[in-house]
């Protein structure tokens, strides 16, 4: 009696022969939208679109860098099958003494998981409270959007923290290579955030900026 | 006094001469985007773009298939200017013994406006709660988005449903065509659905999945 | 085996205790908030929370009104299971000669349906484009939000048509219940509109609006 | 030991080598999606994209249109970098006797900042309250989404108001300009504005309309 | 010269003294809206309600329940400043065979960190593909909305696995326990579904279903 | 004949009789939301909740404070009417010398319309691009979301810049206020910025951070 259910749910599909998926994976060599990138033909779509199989320990040891930390994103350009669907997820890796100096995410909140080790982690509120705590195997945390933020590795081994964020591409914008990487202007810089110019020279050299 | 303020209006538009028009209609042809498909060129919109005149009676009868439904939809692939909208209708013509069988859609709400006969409809909460209620013309229901529901015809006579969904181009996933239509493995099922694996088979079979 | 599955899944939903609804009906009596009402406690939501049960024809004729219409809505104020789900319908009745005058919908666009009848309709673009269309019964039309548009009873008989709003709670803005019905200063009028003082004061008689 | 900071940024940012900018610049001349135009490649990106040096009085005087006002607008087509961003502004010079007849924005909130001069401006909600005041220099309004509102410079000298929209292109639709600047039928008027045919055909003489 | 610019912050923030934060912290005693529950006053905010510290392995072994699984959720009631942000996370701890069964989540993606273990995921697209993996350490999957899918331990030791999810409460419907553990009418399952009726007797007396 | 196409337009109205406004205007001492705050009931609505009556030149020089600049704002505390309109304006003062030290806003994009002198404005983007402009009387310029930036008086004279956000409430954190007016440790300070602990020190003396 019900043999051909199939062959209705064959006719019903035909109606929306163009976009019965409910997903948008990114074509990622196409352009962008202001809501993500245009979406790959729906016959294309593969099982590995919705993949990463790269949130491992970094190759590179986190020490071979001077913040001596590693962090290795599933965003977006990763996991073309996270299009629109407005989260992401990291990796990050820290070895003893490792930081990730303060920074800001225009575009998403943070979570952090403590998988192994003792984290600081604090954010400043836009009415100036600070939100400090150090965190450890087993904690969660959440760091709103758009506010200034750091992790340290303040325990005496490795550290490995997972991170999800409210954006599948976000973006991030750290304090120290915003002002001191790239060309703004050195007496800008001292006048708007009245930092000692001299402070700002040997900061500069560090990071390479220019101005 | 006034006779050119059509020249002012004229002069304002040349301003917005781009995007002059407040919507934004399906290039059907064109690159879909996370919230719908590019727009036509705004000159070569015109009022067919806003319009299906094919919501009526099937001309094959609903009992021609086996769950004696027609659903007609008035969607944004039948309809181009309902894209950025967010919302598109439909037709459901059920013969007597007719079922909408257990489905949800991913991204949409729905309403039912019960046109002719009596229909059963329901869904099931996410905390197990069920609601359901045995509608008849005149009758409106709400099946709120991504959860479980149904619809059969419970009256001695044919049934017409209007519905109304909270997305342009709204997906159905039908839970028997999911299991037993598609070629998810069969030993899959049984493990994340505990029915029986002969069972399984009986429904495949029907359904024509494959694994 | 799987016998406590079930014990399992009470488990996991005591995580889950304040919110485990995935929707949120209205409390018509508390506040409103930006994205609609606050909602009801889950505990109180019955099946009738989801259900109208009076689109039916009007018990007043149309007629007996001068625009020769009836609408008959069902919104959240009707349906509190459709608050924050961002869609809603309504039946429209209208006798011979019933016209729903030019008017705007701030904050939804629309569908019609035609049931019954022939309905002329149309609705005129930011661009000054007009799209106007005469419908049949099983004609689907889309008014874009926000812009000028009416419905006129085109045929020689009673039409019945089912609306779609992307609203739960649409607004509707009537040109001349505004301008002629409300206490706008017949000065303020003639200067913004042009129309001449006489007609002005004429559409004020008939429609009550005072200044 | 820090000195290497910045080949830490550096590796980061190849993670994000497509979207690293938090910012989607329209391609001015590419397709248009629901949400606004496609992104430019973010290597053309410059600060002239962010920039418009032209809201200035007007070289040519409000007085020389009939409504003897001047609206210059900084939206989406005129600063690129506004695009997805949700917002926009402009400048409306206004003579003597200036006015801007009624109007709504389909998609747009409005507030008006009055630089100079005495305005009268007002608008009709929904449940056909009126809100008129008549402002002056330092004074700010809100005029809500779709709905009717208009602006009369009541003083004695220019005015100049600073606009802010909640869109990044909002539309305009002017009520004269729509009724009688169109070629919507004189007949369909009359029929759903209940406006004098006489009254019509003389507006339509000064706006162009046909029909 | 700059030593009352903190006197300036006082200033400006006195403008801002209602909502000077950037975040909606939950009160979970309060009411909910559409978009999440109220704010608690900012002055009672403190860092723990940014924390959780108990994403830690149960206490109770996974294999103390027949699905062998546990989930310890960081949702918005485990953590009130996620309220309003729109993610989340959890941990699923899965004991060797392991399973969770099929459901769908109305209202969120989901995202799987493979920490320990090797899990077999999937999910079944609208358009009834299939997209079956079998994870491993290091390996990320996404799970788009509304969509049925499962998580199995196939492995040999115990699997540890972190989830992200597009919603800060993110609701669950499990496909077995809506439809054997709620009171829906067993003849309406079978009606529905074209499950034999014995099957739906045998497992309602599993989870506990009536009707 | 029309003449009770009013008595038609209550008929219409009492079915809407809760919510037939089309906007929330805040109750400021009410609770809030994700979204904003709650509404205030229609019937207490005036014309006032729509203005704010001084956005004029600050009483108190801006000179009187040290950065020489004074910021007034029209918010949606300011002006209960923007509460769920998603944008706001403001009016900034700059004394001879006057900067807007560097900051920004987590949860809205700025524009700038330079009314009267000069100034430089610019931000930095994720990507370490700079965008600096000397802006005149009649340029606009945009300040995307959540990037770092700052304005400051170039010119010879005072400058009046008129400023709109895409929120109603935008927060705002100053990079000097937030790390040093704050009570963020000083050791958390130098190690997530590298600045120097002396520098830290003094500038932590002028803003009046603790520890």
């Amino acid at each position: 009696m019900w043999s051909n259910i199939f062959l209705f749910a064959l006719l019903f599909s035909t109606y929306n022969n163009v976009a019965v998926q409910s997903f948008c994976v990114a074509d990622l060599k196409g352009a962008q939208t202001p809501e993500g990138f245009l979406c790959k033909p729906p016959t294309s779509v593969k099982v590995d679109d919705f993949i990463l199989s790269g949130l491992e320990p970094p190759t590179t040891p986190p020490s071979s860098n001077s913040s001596k930390i590693t962090l290795t994103p599933a965003f977006v350009q990763q996991i073309p099958g996270l299009n629109g669907l407005g989260f992401a997820v990291a990796r990050l890796d820290m070895d003893v003494g490792g930081v990730v100096p303060l920074h800001s995410h225009p575009d998403a909140s943070e979570m952090l998981i403590i998988v192994r080790g003792t984290v600081t982690a604090g954010f400043i509120a836009a009415d100036n409270s600070v939100f400090v705590k150090t965190l450890r195997s087993g904690d969660v945390m959440v760091l709103p959007q758009g506010l200034l933020h750091f992790q340290l590795n303040s325990g005496n081994g490795k550290a490995l923290v997972h991170l999800a964020f409210s954006s599948s591409n976000p973006s991030t914008q750290f304090l120290d290579v915003a002002l001191f990487g790239s060309n703004l202007n050195s007496d800008l810089i001292t006048k708007t955030t009245l930092l000692d110019l001299f402070e700002v020279k040997k900061l500069k050299a560090i990071f390479g900026g220019s101005g």
